[in-house]
């Protein structure tokens, strides 16, 4: 077994944000600090985390306004390791299912080394053609986000006309593909910010991508949907006007998949809907999620087994556009943490650790 | 048979209202009209409207902003005869099963006289210690749409802790019976205006009832459900800010019935949902539903023998305080319609033609 370092640099919560993170100065958000390791027991392994998921949700872990009562995780405390999801690296094992010098995935946090316990980590598959970095992604939580939220939560039928917001983001263009190539779905209309990222959007198989920065976007969704009188599923990644909008673009019985509310995470603004009537009048069902919940039911290694199926089937399409990985020194990793409430990146964002 | 007559008077829509309805002048919303009436063919019944159902769903459908293709019946439109539920009596009957001199209900209209067939009307049970009106509110509508919505809708089980907005009306009420008396629920939290509707719905059965005018509001609701950790179900007859306090104070895997949201029928104002979030943190479920639904699934007469037979048991209170009966001259009906935007009823608004 390899020698075990006895200590670890790791990013703690220094100051719960309200509403950016901040980066420097005495409000800085995180702090980087060196904690001591444990000896490694029976059962346990020593994992390098390799490359960083960057998410959404993990604003939500440390905000300042948050009750821990309402949240589907313990919030993050000051003083605690940043949480994080991670590609590591077995550097020891004291288990016998898991090999050093394996990939696996495990929420290692922000740190350069940790000591979990073998139940905690998922081995990783080996795919041909496919970069590890994917297990954060594609065939991770926002790939298995897509397929849990379509197939379980909403169980999206062949017949379905579906409408997908944030369709150039890293959850988005996989539900794109799991609509169309998995389910076979009647229609699939994505939604996203630039005109290059819709055109991206069709190339994965949607029927047609708006472009919601677009001054004609509403009659654009409108025309789109015309012919169907509306959609039958609406995955929402985006929560707000958006959201508002579609309200008003159901079918009857028409169902939403409420994933994300990422214009939200760093504002205290209420989501203004003008069309909640039709919640009513069109008899919506609107069903929040989180994929956690898959998790849960056991239902995990399922789910990405079909999507690595799928994949190798040729259904899906899963290569660089999936995902944005930037090269980061470990002082840098908030920095490129916020990259993520920016819009800029097309796919996962995933720090790979230099 | 009796002689059929050649006439009728009814009121016809005027203007369509684009904030609250006008009674009189230029504008007037409603018109009163004398039209002929039709000779009775087989199959066809002479019906006199005795009493009138005065429901808010009424406003919806002669909306100036109503989209018909958005609306669960056709909008009504200019020259047409308001729509409207009714208790009425059998003048004349050319189909078997329905005998001259008998109640029905029957969607009339406001008229002094319609033709209808046989097949558009329910004959109304006897019920002793029952007054007919009733079948317009704890055994109409409003009854069945508690029901409904409780039991299929939701899905309402006896662990349930259940919180009923608007409890103080019409269909409210009848929810805080349903869910304590026939489903035997948990905990049932009722939402009124006032102290005095408050005690009203506590001696309904409520657990306890909640005045959501006062300062206290945001902490009696609290500390009602302190110990169960949230709500289970909440059953939204209202809409804007209380949906939106609920959306922050449910269980995990909440679910709610969207039935109502009255707040919004004469305004324009969007719903704030301060707490929207917290439907995907905690998987809320919010599913929009009208009574409709239960009559096309052909399960009305099934569920409103359920509230019969309840009735009979003594599980449900059915009085005086179920309803606000207001004697009205055929050229006051509107004049009594618009009471029910004024929020001091007590159960049902029944208008009786006198």
């Amino acid at each position: 077994m390899a020698p075990i370092p006895k200590q670890t640099q790791q990013w703690t919560l220094a100051n719960k944000p309200t509403s950016h993170p901040v980066l420097s100065g005495d409000k800085a958000t995180f702090k980087l600090e060196t904690q001591s390791l444990p000896e490694l027991q029976e059962g346990q392994v020593l994992l390098k985390p390799k490359y960083l998921s960057n998410d959404p949700a993990q604003r939500g872990w440390i905000a300042a306004n948050a009750d821990p009562e309402r949240l589907y995780v313990p919030p993050v405390q000051v003083g605690e390791k940043m949480r994080g999801g991670a590609i590591a690296e077995v550097i020891a094992s004291k288990a016998e299912n898991v090999k050093e010098g394996s990939m696996v995935s495990a929420y290692c946090g922000w740190t350069e080394y940790t000591v979990a316990s073998a139940k905690e980590v998922q081995p990783l598959p080996e795919v041909e053609g496919l970069s590890v970095t994917h297990f954060l992604g594609a065939l991770g939580g926002t790939g298995l986000t897509a397929y849990y939220g379509l197939l379980d939560v909403v169980g999206c039928k062949k017949d379905d006309v579906v409408v997908v917001s944030g369709a150039g983001g890293a959850t988005g263009s996989m539900v794109v593909q799991i609509a169309k190539k998995i389910v076979g779905c009647k229609k699939v209309i994505g939604m996203a910010g630039t005109e290059e990222k819709c055109r991206w959007v069709e190339s994965l198989g949607a029927d047609v991508c708006v472009n919601y920065k677009s001054k004609s976007f509403q009659d654009d969704l409108k025309k789109a949907l015309k012919e169907n009188g509306g959609a039958d599923v609406y995955f929402d990644n985006v929560g707000g006007s958006i959201l508002d909008l579609m309200l008003g673009s159901m079918k009857m019985y028409g169902r939403i998949a409420a994933c994300g509310a990422i214009s939200s995470y760093n504002h205290e603004e209420p989501t203004m809907l003008k069309n909640y009537f039709n919640v009513i009048t069109q008899r919506i069902e609107i069903k929040g999620f989180i994929v956690l919940d898959l998790f849960a039911k056991g239902k995990m290694p399922e789910a990405r087994q079909a999507l690595v199926d799928a994949y190798k089937e040729g259904k899906l399409k899963i290569g660089d556009e999936n995902e944005t990985v930037v090269d980061t020194k470990f002082e840098s990793i908030p920095e490129t943490w916020v990259k993520l409430f920016e819009g800029g990146n097309t796919g996962k964002l995933v720090t790979k650790l230099v």
